[in-house]
């Protein structure tokens, strides 16, 4: 242990509990987050953005051997595994070679043309044959893999009143959800997410973690809600989202990233850390096992920074947030909660968000072999530059959405 | 019938619904919305405003005698019936002089100085006890006056992240709405309400329907949800909302008014006629008796415009909006929906509201034998100017939540 | 004048109104909301979809037959002018080919990757060059042209706070639109547009209509601000935005597009035609020739719906809710506003948005030569099914800013 | 200089940057946030809340007796100096004995029953001039106090559509305030607030910066705008209006208070320090004397929280988010900013929100003679206690703006 943890401020007890929450922090980042995203007015292309499975695991080994906590990436059925259980044996291997395993298994309901109106909640039974195909392929696809999770983001929605029957189509889902819940194993989930609009632009079939939560106890015990934290509408307060879902057994995970506006996408903790801090906090207050089923994801589109970069600096921020979380005393809290002494509770709570635990964090990385500081030493080791040098020519030519 | 109604440019059978729909469409209306009220900022006081359970009784008489279809009138137990189930005399002869019966029974948990920390989310047991004893007496008024619904809203939450545990106090609110659901009869329902802020400004414990549906459920079939269609985040589909909690037949009634920022509480259909009219159009998609068990209620604060009139103008309102919406014929509609002609679903949709129902109601009322024009009807009679005289002297004296 | 006409409702001097209104409403469509849109998912792609220069001015021709009040369409110069000056005779050729004229001139500073962060508030001064001389082609061509407007949107913006400064790039911006207008003739304008987020997603250099005003005054009168109707925070009285610009001579003209979330770029009046009525009647309350300098243009993207189809519905939609502002009797009603006569007010106001006034309209198309119901003669003259039949084949192949 | 200060990871620079910071930092705390206050609900008293100007200033003193910070306090003219010019010597009286200054002059528009449809933008004349009266005794006030702002807010605006005209109301506002100007000393000035709504619901006359800006542009430079951090519609970028402000020179001052939902007047800092920061650091970017004129004050209702203890608590978190924007090296980060460095940029930039600053501030209280801790030493000081003896009888009897 270094003379910088030595010198720390925090209390004994405070400080064990930081290291035993880093010992158990995990998080999962995505396939996507290193491949070239934009918005729909146009993509800024990089240099080093991966371009094929191999470099997304080449890409998602690199973070994790640099923060330590990032042992698995999620996956995307189309995009990643176009082979379906083909692909297996390609994934171990990546696996192997890069010292991280492959995570939830994201089926991709939006980019096909016949999507166009729904795709499990289209009204035509094709359709939604099609699309219920694809999430049995996806749950085969993470059978195979042997992996807990299929993470699902229905997209489905319409853009005008009147145009589609809002009702009828939940009856749709819940078949098509029911359908692949079955076709798991008991100890696999289906992770629900829900997101209030985009790309649909009136109504979206799952909007809410309520319909998410209805739609789970209509799928039985495997079926759990996914919090994306970007979305939802302003001014909700997502924390007590997670309490509902703790306090009714329902919380699957989580897809981190930030926004001010919309589901912007941005690197967590960016726009409101004091928020992130009270969703960890709310995790820490449940007990110390009560994150143990729930997935922390991470979820962004890296569009302007580095992607490798912006991971590393979102995994930092995370570990960091969970880390400033865990100072908390839960029983004193609780007990000024009950005596309603509001701004002794207040600053007890924001004692622990203004402690600077970035020394702590820095200490316990080097007390477990990691590098002390993720971000100089990915700057230091000249990853991102060798990258951009062999997929230079593969990251041309643009695309945007209007033109 | 009258000649207008000949000229109509509607179709027999559209014509036929809407006479139907205008037969079974019953809206009540709340005793607080006849009283002066206002903002934090104070009140601005008006002569006729009716100062007395005997002077709400009689203005909800009169908004009933023009429009014919406002027989209830909801009260609330503070304010109106302050001895409880000694009240029950004083309502009947109430009931028995102005024509319209007592309505839905609403609890007040927000007035009391020992709520403060909240009612029956309070951490204290013994505020809890207090508040559980007022919902009881609530069920017992509502039980002696023979009245199906206990509307209930619950405003406790917190104004400061980390000062009350927002998990617990769920386990809470549950013992304290089953209490209340087990001293119903079979035939009584408890409406649980949900809104997202004010008077608490961090958390509010029933904060949405997801909230309020989960606490429905725990409570068995007695408890309905109650939607205020001014109590959500900016850009929520409301409409959606409706769908799911019919889908679940966990509707139980709604606050009608219309906002555009917070909870506003405006005359219905006075900032989003078209939100309106969607929420009426998802009633009747789901089929003709869909209402039949949902309480369509008026919840506003009528701070500005002149009380009765305002409540006059609220009823003829939600009527057009209602009769537009019965002018769908719901069959070609879903024809469009399932064949997802987007503009021609959609142009049959606005048809609807674009029709002038007026005329159509109009001559409803003429058929029915009701004054044509409500509006101008209280007007001419003179009713607010008589009001005015005798209750002046009462209505003196302001107040500002600030000064 | 038809029949129909005869049996109208309305009085004479309303109708005289609505037959001037709609002899001087004139809209400009966008020859981008011909071709393929989508979202940052990806592009559902219509057979129909103009793919050049040529089958924009077809399709632009085709509405203004139709409705008679699209004698302009809006070009997009690195879209429909990328040979600058040079295309200014086959712009001629398809004016007079398709009887519309080129409309406003529209630059393009998102599209290039050396625009990543920001083009003429980017802090490298080589960029900013570049976005000038930009400008100042788009300029050039307005003049070649013969063109009142240049219409300019900048997307410039940054992502994470901290990482730009906010305040330096204000100076940038103010001497690249001064050169601009400098360029300009004396009775040409620079249009400035605002919009809050997206593409940027922390901070957008222009992002509401004080800060175009300011860089409007900075730039002297040839230089006025743009409404885009989508491009607000939620719940913004857009309409009193338009008061004030009108009252300080600011206004130069619309962008029209509907929105339920952020700027989801609907069909105009989709989502709340009464926000819409009373943007016009903000119009009509300053006299007649308020209107006369403000540019009406529509700016949408149809993603699900027909290109042509949503085009005439939304011309007729906007036709409709202007002819019913017209309805209104101003003076009354500002006798009843100055009076204080909420209700009274409030009712003149609405009587005129709920008239269905769509007979009138129709009455006029008649009178005027044209179809009576634009929508339907599109329908039964089969021209996007000869479109499809001729663009199908070079309307293939997707494209999703994530995959 | 404590031993504490001593062990500071802070570099010297940054250490000298933070005690220059706090040696000029000072922010007004407002009387009325001292007396009891509530929501549209009802009000939680307070047996220790202030009841009379005397006890009030007694509660400023106390303030900054503990932070010294805090030397002036904001009045309310019809709250606190009922007697107008008369009341000077009673001030001057209460400045002497509790060592606070008069501060900023808040004319009150808001309470009298004749401004129910409006005060200076009001239709009716007489109306108007009553108003423009109350503004020139403030101003009178002012001169007589010798007190340099005059910080107005205008609640005038509509509930309903159609019922006001925007538009015209706009020169009544100028009218006012230009002659509230003109009675101004040339050193003195008038802070223009502007708020999206409440009181107002539909439209509130001064709505947004952009029409206070214009506003204050007619009056000349006496005018400056006056930002309220709660006044903003949800997402707004509040950073980038202050610097806009500053590079128009029409910053005047801030009134500070935090808010999740609407204008919730809660404690600073209590949701999202985060922006806050980011407030203080444009101030800091655009040079070390940009707040010289700059008037920060506090404004805030402390419905829940002890009012003493929370606006300690408000003052204490203000200057521990201004030492932390004063760690920032501006040099270093525009050379970031410049090159478009993103993510080190931002680093820099949080380097300096997570460095736990309280030592540092400790340090500093230490060396200028001031309690190390305010918030323990006010509780070990019985300050409040020793009020809730005195004022507990004045202090009952509750008041509810809907009971």
């Amino acid at each position: 242990m270094g003379t910088e943890e030595q010198n720390l401020p925090a209390k004994d007890a405070r400080h064990s509990r930081v290291f035993a929450a880093l010992d158990r922090f995990r998080i999962e980042i995505p396939s996507w987050g290193f491949a070239n995203t934009g918005t729909r007015f146009g993509k800024f292309l990089q240099p080093a953005a991966a371009t094929s499975l191999e470099e997304k695991f080449a890409d998602a080994g690199e973070v994790n051997r640099l923060t330590g906590c990032t042992p698995t990436v999620a996956l995307h059925v189309l995009w990643d595994l176009p082979q379906g259980e083909s692909d297996v044996a390609r994934v171990r291997a990546l696996e192997a070679e890069h010292g991280v395993r492959a995570g939830s298994i994201n089926p991709n309901l939006f980019q096909e043309q016949e999507y166009k109106f729904g795709s499990i909640a289209n009204p035509a039974p094709a359709v939604r044959k099609k699309a219920i195909g694809h999430l049995l392929e996806s749950a085969a696809i993470a059978k195979a893999l042997k992996v807990r999770d299929v993470s699902l983001w229905v997209p489905d929605g319409s853009n005008y009143p009147g145009t589609q029957s809002v009702r009828r189509r939940i009856a749709w889902m819940e078949e098509a959800l029911l359908a692949t819940c079955e076709a798991l194993e008991e100890t696999q989930r289906l992770l629900i997410e829900y997101k209030p609009f985009e790309p649909a632009f009136y109504h979206t079939d799952i909007a809410d973690w309520g319909m998410a939560l209805h739609l789970a106890r209509v799928c039985g015990p495997k079926a759990k809600v996914l919090v994306d934290t970007g979305h939802h509408a302003q001014a909700t307060n997502i924390e007590q989202i997670v309490a509902w879902l703790l306090h009714t057994g329902s919380l699957g995970g989580f897809h981190f990233n930030d926004r001010k506006y919309a589901d912007d996408d941005l690197t967590l903790g960016s726009i409101d850390p004091y928020q992130l801090f009270r969703i960890f906090q709310e995790m820490m207050s449940a007990g110390e096992n009560a994150d143990a089923d729930v997935a922390y994801m991470i979820d962004q589109s890296h569009n302007m920074k580095g992607k490798v970069e912006a991971m590393v600096q979102s995994v930092v921020t995370a570990q960091e947030l969970y880390a400033r979380a865990a100072l908390i005393d839960q029983k004193e809290l609780a007990k000024l909660q009950d005596a309603c002494r509001l701004v002794e509770a207040e600053e007890l709570f924001r004692d622990a968000f203004w402690t600077d635990v970035r020394p702590l964090v820095r200490a316990w990385r080097t007390a477990r072999g990691l590098a002390e500081d993720p971000l100089s030493a990915l700057r230091g080791g000249g990853y991102v530059e060798r990258r951009a040098e062999e997929r230079r020519e593969r990251n041309s030519g643009g695309s945007s959405a209007y033109a």
